[in-house]
């Protein structure tokens, strides 16, 4: 078993999949520039489905990422989300993985001039 | 269904999940440097299983994305992979819009400096 991830060098084998995730790191990245998002306002900047927003949340406060808050607005109720300090530092490894992915292809066989 | 992504405007929202899931971005990566590399190799540099590395290159060949080429290297089955122009030009669309999400939040709240 251990042999599979003998000699793993590539960039791509240190991402988490749990920030990596599309919808995730969608969340994240906006988390991060924000000190709270409501949950219409991620579902609707990421195109995401009730359902879908829903399930890639819980997979982010499981890990410790995100919390949730809940209230009301006017009679609605709303969910609003905020990135955890090790939300935040696991974005920074993500951010920084895809840095040097990004910048080993373009070292690469000239792939952006193609 | 269509108000869930209306006004989808995050690069998040525009990642493919074919090319941007961990594994299958890996090893778009390393065929976009290489001419071929063959399923050991792949394997060993990702820090993936048999079973693991054969389903994800089976979306990139459903995708067409990735040839693959199977031969004998002496008295052992050996199969080579390589990317196709399209899977290139996925590639490229995905580090497009990874480059965009850094500068996003490196524009953001000061992400980089906590």
């Amino acid at each position: 078993m251990s042999e599979a991830t003998d000699g793993a060098i590539h960039p791509a084998a240190a991402l988490d999949e749990v920030v990596h995730q599309r919808a995730r790191l969608g969340v994240l990245s906006i988390l991060a520039e924000a000190d709270d998002a409501d949950f219409t306002y991620l579902r609707r900047t990421l195109g995401l489905t009730d359902g879908n927003l829903g399930r890639h949340l819980e997979v982010l406060v499981d890990a410790g990422y995100v919390n949730l808050r809940k209230g009301y607005d006017g009679r609605r109720n709303r969910t609003w989300a905020s990135i955890t300090p090790r939300g935040r530092q696991a974005l920074l490894a993500e951010l920084t993985v895809l840095r040097a992915l990004v910048a080993q292809v373009d070292a690469g066989d000239g792939t952006t001039e193609r």
